[in-house]
């Protein structure tokens, strides 16, 4: 079997990753033959002999037969996708926020688009949720989704930090971003939980319909409270068939599945009629671990 | 789309199970024409118009395209798997000894089986295994694979009840079987974690070479013991790349991600070089969460 031949668009974390693990454990099926980047004057974790800055000259390229979208953003992420699925080659994306709000639109496509990397990193909650939805009602889905805010709850409990400080030190130590809006005001679970929702019930959900509070309010009293009675306080993201999707920091009990999952790991509980509750947790986050989820999207691609 | 016809090979439990799933949630894609059971007098808990003795018709039947084995035991359903297989029609299988004794015979035949629901039940561990033995490689996997012994163990460590006392109470419960050997003495366990690590390693495994040891010898005593020192002791069936397989019942510190899966329960965690570590968490048994298992693997047939 000849190799594929795989356009990498993104060079950051998670495209050195694809690269590392292209290499290491899937040489024998993929190759990866050019990467695009926005920016070629920018210094990489790994040297690459073919890396353009026109990105539209990658997804059009004889040399690509897969295209992975690793670049994060809306634009021109969404551009380049839709012109690769139009070309009919197949593309694996981590990008949740171009996922949730143009699910329905990318699905009319019919194409081979693929985006396991996109919800809760090395956890193949995708894979998993696609079988679900064929044989059972999913009746819930709730999740620890955003690894840098449930970082910070952990740490906040485990040393009675306040939010501002605590946000200091993520920044310092690389684990939240220098504009932490996304994380800490829950829009990165927000996008998650809707592509999860989006699966579970088959259509797009409206972004704007769905209750969302972050972690700012969250005062290290009300974790310490919450302690007292058997509780854990933790950025939860939901959807029910109901009630549709939310994110907000709940106290939950201590035997809950997703009580004790601390630090960087992400976890989801899927409730169905049939399967009744399966938990999965793992890395959430991190280059290793999505690009793990990005391989095993490309190593189920049809054709 | 025509539905496709499946011939069902058992009717307990599990059988029933899969009839009330694909007559609830999969009636658009699949119908059961035909039951077949090895004493057609036995009473069971759905009526169902075309039930046979005869097996082999069953597999031959024009008005059979899927055949469903959940009668257990290695004959017949050995053969009667073979012969579907030789027939070319797709297999879906929950019986783990046979899988676990044939695998490289059954994976010879190049035809379409499929076995998710011979391992932890409604737990999708075969799918997402087989997903990350394409993408990682997999350096360990520990689980807690039989529901019975982790029932009697947690009831035991909370009650300080003995074994004989907790079998007797148990088999009352209907948790474990008249026979119980399969269950405490290990094997059960044995054959799921050989199907694992055929899976993770791409060959069978001697099953004469797995160190097997069951719960029988098992004291209150080193229940509490462990206990206060934090661990909990499981009946832990694990493997690694280099040290095979055993099953061996292990005290886990608390902070393990298997220490606090208790009662019917079961888990499985896998360790690969990219994705880390992923704990995945769910009913182990049962007609529903095992049906939801075969007819994921329905779900997944090929064509």
């Amino acid at each position: 079997m000849s190799l594929r031949r795989i356009g990498l668009l993104g060079f950051g974390t998670v495209g050195t990753g694809v690269l590392e693990l292209v290499a290491k454990n899937m040489w024998d099926r993929f190759e990866v033959t050019t990467v695009g980047v926005r920016d070629t004057s920018k210094p990489r974790a790994l040297d690459f002999p073919s890396v353009t800055s026109n990105l539209q000259e990658v997804v059009d390229s004889d040399e690509v037969d897969v295209v992975v979208e690793a670049m994060g953003g809306l634009e021109p992420a969404l551009t380049l996708i839709k012109r690769a699925l139009s070309l009919e080659k197949p593309v694996v994306t981590a990008n949740k926020e171009l996922i949730a709000k143009h699910y329905d639109e990318l699905m009319a496509f019919g194409g081979d688009l693929r985006f396991e990397a996109a919800v809760a990193g090395g956890i193949p909650i995708i894979q998993v949720l696609k079988t679900l939805a064929q044989t059972n009602r999913i009746e819930s889905i709730q999740g620890i989704l955003n690894g840098t805010t449930n970082f910070m709850l952990t740490e906040m409990e485990a040393r009675g930090v306040g939010f501002e400080e605590m946000l200091t030190e993520a920044q310092a130590l690389g684990y939240a971003e220098a504009d932490p809006t996304s994380d800490v005001d829950g829009f990165d679970a927000m996008y998650k939980i809707a592509i999860l929702g989006a699966i579970a019930s088959g259509e797009q959900l409206d972004l704007d319909l769905i209750s969302r509070e972050g972690i700012r309010e969250v005062r290290p009293g009300t974790l310490a409270d919450a302690s007292k009675f058997g509780k854990r306080v933790k950025l939860i993201a939901s959807w029910t068939i109901k009630g549709g999707a939310r994110v907000a920091p709940v106290a939950l009990p201590i035997e809950h599945p997703l009580a004790r999952v601390d630090g960087p790991f992400n976890a989801v509980v899927v409730r169905g009629d049939f399967v009744g509750e399966l938990t999965l947790i793992g890395r959430g986050a991190g280059g290793h671990p999505t690009a793990s989820a990005i391989c095993g999207d490309l190593a189920a691609l049809r054709g």
